[in-house]
């Protein structure tokens, strides 16, 4: 028996993946929401699936917009940790890797965990709901994950390839990783769809000669600093 | 006074962009469903949106499903007769467009009927709602449209280009496109966005260092099969 929560024991048997009460919550909205939808998902239907009472739920989570919250956050928070580390590594490091590199090291990185979880929570993205202020949070998380990929691109691009906004190719970098959600939605994706994705960013990039190179500084890279990620 | 639906005199002022009760309902639904969520509109609250009675607005559609199911068409009825032409212009017509800028005049025309409804109603794709067989009309459509992207980008692609999945090109080109409805819904999209999705489709393809003329193809496919498409 283990403690769930606010010191109460568990009197009831697991019946979802997580090491908490908590976990197991988050595993059945997220089950809910992504195949039964977010509005006609209540929560009492969330503590059904869970095998819990709805009061119980509620010492976890205040509201169904908390749940929401909570499975938003867990979509960049990996995501955009991984991208900061990979821009603050110094450029003149032993071993950094190139603009291009990092880039695709961040693609790769973000894109496996979009396509990792048991549900495809990046779906969520899309509700009218997800674009209020209540969840500004994640809203302001996943736009400074996009200025990351965009300064990302503009440095990865030579000169000569970006007359236009310098930004644009990360921009599509961005886009093209988030489409994981949606070629996953349609039963698509492979396990080689995120390397697939961060491939075609370099070559969006003007870098697709040089792939066999990339591609082994930006594994280095996912190797090293997804190891000294705080796991999330 | 125009006469709208079942031989009714409409007695009300018009409200909405649209010539018929129909495409004001419409209006209304794309309106409510995008900016509310589409479990938690009513018919009763689209009704009120129009300015019409609930018994009214079930003249023209039985159930609320039945309006997504024809939003969802929209989006992609004039895309896919557009790729449908593209495909039929045999290769041996005089001036018979490469299999690069059929590719891109697809992207182009595609793109840019996604960007360019009052509503960002692609975002609706997202639904799990969407996903069932009661759309099946729109997802066999959606799958046709898909398909012929892959062809165009498996003929435009050099072989050295494509070692393994023959159509990856024309996949990614898809998604491309349609994560035009995600830079949407993040208040991106510019005029120029939907030329840029079809110009990087065409890096993609390997076929970048020919832009100028794949362009000059495209807009002319765009222009003259999008002038003969029976109207959506």
């Amino acid at each position: 028996m283990t403690l769930a929560g606010p010191g109460r024991p568990r009197a009831r048997q697991s019946t979802r993946p997580g090491a908490t009460a908590r976990e197991e919550i988050l595993d059945a909205a997220a089950e809910l929401f992504t195949t039964q939808g977010y509005a006609t998902t209540s929560t009492r239907a969330i503590a059904d699936a869970v095998g819990m009472r709805q009061s119980s739920l509620y010492h976890h989570f205040g509201t169904k917009d908390d749940i929401l919250e909570d499975l938003l956050a867990g979509t960049v928070a990996e995501g955009l940790a991984f991208a900061r580390a990979v821009a603050e590594v110094p450029a003149t490091d032993e071993g950094a890797a190139s603009p291009a590199a990092r880039l695709h090291a961040v693609a790769l990185f973000d894109g496996t965990q979009l396509c990792s979880g048991r549900w495809n929570v990046g779906i969520l993205y899309h509700l009218p709901e997800a674009r209020d202020e209540r969840f500004s949070g994640f809203l302001a998380d996943r736009a400074e994950l996009r200025g990351l990929y965009r300064n990302l691109g503009a440095a990865a691009v030579p000169a000569p390839l970006r007359p236009g906004d310098p930004q644009h190719q990360g921009e599509l970098a961005f886009r093209l990783v988030e489409s994981l959600v949606s070629l996953r939605a349609d039963g698509q994706v492979t396990p080689a769809s995120p390397l697939q994705v961060a491939d075609a960013a370099m070559v969006l990039c003007g870098a697709g000669s040089m792939l066999g190179s990339i591609r082994k500084q930006s594994l280095e890279l996912v190797d090293r600093l997804g190891r000294e990620l705080p796991h999330a």
